[in-house]
């Protein structure tokens, strides 16, 4: 994928709310090269950025910011017709906050991915898209955005000059047509952790992905998700960092 | 009290929440020099603190956070025991998603009031005024803070370095001891805005203030407090000012 | 429409939050004879639920439950992909904090009439009308359900042996298909007290309603919405009321 | 004890919200005879409620309601200064809103215990206190309200013809002076399983436990609080109650 053998390792961050937890952000913190924090729309109090800004920045993990709708209730997965204008200025209310404790932490907020179903709603609904990435071009148009290749909101942001990351999901099953195997069907979700991490070095190596059909698929991706929310899938994380580092894959960060 | 007869005149802005409003924005931007803009915990959506952020900095009108207990149903006039460190980050949150509309209207946060019940809260408790300028610390060094002469809030954030900038209220009533005539009492609120006008001059000229005793009593101040939350309130505000400006007075704010 | 010339005027009550107002809930229930009170969900906090069900028991205005979607800050206008059964348990919570209040006023909620998108949404889509109607069968199967005429919401509830009433709207444009017009073309909304007075007497007496095309539509519906938002849409309700009254119409609920 | 040898056991339940989830409700219904269930405003959102509530009606538990501060933020830990009348009303909101689930299931709510800062200031705050024993007046007089014994709670609720039952903690330290060992000091937790039942059984049969200081003090409860926030707290919550039954005595709701 990227130029000589490097990777980036992304999960998400910080969903925890008040008395609640979800997720080991410390063990994560371990593995991934970027913490995408969430920013209090969907999860994350002021406590819990503090706190994952922090030790993100001690260990030399790129902080983003995790946008959602604003909705506490539904986790930020319920698709919501949040105006443009108003959808741009809830992005930007959640980039400032967080922004304050990447600051403070001395490192600052270095790229956007959008949550849940607004992550999965820009992929094809162009004004939802537009006014995220109107955000981020008010906010700082240095920033990188992080979506799905293919998707409205890496197109267009691409339109407007801004830089654009694909990810991959490394424990997700892919079809024959590249995208993802829906969570309601067989292999949709991939569980051996020595099955994922081949899977992520030959997306690093060769840029393929051995499809639910059994054909090869391209997956052109500059980050790999990976994801924190049960001890299994610390251990597959872990084991996708440990075999690219192993095959002397290159594990960083794709922004400053 | 300022030098060279300089004041400020702050209000409070930006109070309504989604589809409801409180006050009149636009109207005291024409008035005052400071706008104390509420940030999402005791009222203040995005979409108000952009609209709010963007006329103040084309109207001239110095941006302040005025940070809050998280407190919608209450409009952050309920004190909470909120621990020190919770606080602290509480601040941090409002300060950051303020300061991005600040900053993409050409402007930033030049200054910090806490407003209602933390407000009040660290007139006396010093473990939560310490909280709050701990925040102002670590978010910006070099802001002012704005709020009752003689409060803790005051003394600590002096003694920790900050500039302080005490505030006298153009429409209450004072007692002999320079304390506010409690709402519940008679003379609390003035309503007769040439007798307003004239109090605030002679703060400005004097330093000091008819009590309710019918004593003069000295009232040092960087800044003052008018309203906008009625229509009376707004005229109140501007017979303020058009007498400060027919005296001489020069109407600017106290930040840079 | 109803037989003997009866008919029910509803309109949306207690749509305040905390500090903040909207409307003039004390007018509109001397004019009404259906409360839609606000539940807390898009609106309405336990302060406001108890006094508009307070004075809407003394006044003998009958009380109904207008359910929402969670949403404060965009005051229920915003559809949300809500899980079915979620849905269906959001408005049960609602029917149950706002029957508290009715029943210690010596009332009790007696219909219920869904607010703003979540409204819109269940004229077509059937998962989310469904939803509600099990919500309302859950909790009292006694419940008239009230609506647009023709809509999913209406149709399930009938279906499932419900009650059901269709509402007109006395200050809205009916096109030619007797559908309302859109707010975003002229003649969306009527301001004229007499004209729209004329046009609800005119339903209630015959049926039919003047279309913008100038042609008349069939308008069948057992109550009549007015607004209370301003000063004139009071006025209105007013001669809307009057005039029903000094024609001899019988203005009442439709429920017990 | 209550005469004849027999104990209710309580707990809290239904804590999470939205994706969160705190405690194991499901273990402790098969444990305990009364389930405190949260409303919504510390945690317990609809789909929540409405499980437990299910649950606990089939397995014969008796629901009471768990009332809080407004406070998801801070889990209703923080006390907050709510005016009397607007504490009632927001009681009032709580009791119905989990009552419409009681109901549903076949049962209803059938007790009061307030939460976490609320639970701890009306042991002493009398106005609060006041406050919520309004709401259950209002509400249902018949309902028995849960406390600690001695408090300010428990005193006015019995003045004003409320029944009141007072609760002993199974896994706390109790002074000299039956007050419970802070938090703050050694021996405020008790871990070991055994000695934790030897105590409740010793309370139930000679209403006495032993305090840190080594004393044996009184300790007079309708019902013992059990937690289940931990593996080890669910299996504490086991042997209390295996315990009890061992010896014969008779676990059950105070409550009808």
């Amino acid at each position: 994928m990227t130029a000589g053998r490097t990777i980036d390792l992304n999960s998400d961050l910080g969903e925890g709310f008040g008395i609640w937890r979800l997720g080991d952000d410390d063990a994560l913190l371990e593995v991934v090269t970027s913490a995408n924090v969430a920013c209090g729309f969907h999860a994350g109090d002021p406590d819990i950025l503090r706190r994952v800004c922090g030790r993100a920045a001690e260990r030399g993990v790129v902080i983003g910011a995790q946008v959602s709708y604003r909705d506490l209730a539904g986790f930020g997965r319920r698709s919501i017709d949040v105006p443009a204008d108003s959808l741009t200025n809830d992005v930007l209310y959640q980039l400032g906050a967080l922004d304050a404790f990447a600051r403070i932490a001395g490192s600052a907020v270095r790229y956007v991915k959008p949550h849940g179903a607004l992550y999965n709603r820009i992929v094809h609904d162009e004004e939802q898209a537009a006014a995220v990435v109107a955000a981020v071009l008010a906010y700082d148009r240095t920033l990188p955005v992080l979506g799905l290749p293919g998707s409205a909101w890496l197109g267009l942001a691409a339109e407007a000059g801004l830089s654009t990351v694909g990810e991959a999901f490394a424990d997700r099953g892919y079809t024959a047509s590249a995208t993802l195997v829906p969570r309601s069907q067989s292999g949709a979700l991939l569980t051996d952790p020595d099955d994922v991490a081949d899977r992520v070095l030959r997306m690093v190596d060769s840029g393929v992905v051995r499809s639910a059909e059994g054909t090869d698929v391209e997956v052109s991706a500059g980050s790999v998700c990976v994801h924190g929310d049960s001890p299994g899938a610390v251990a597959m994380a872990i084991a996708v960092r440990d075999r690219l580092l192993a095959a002397g894959v290159e594990v960083r960060s794709f922004a400053r």
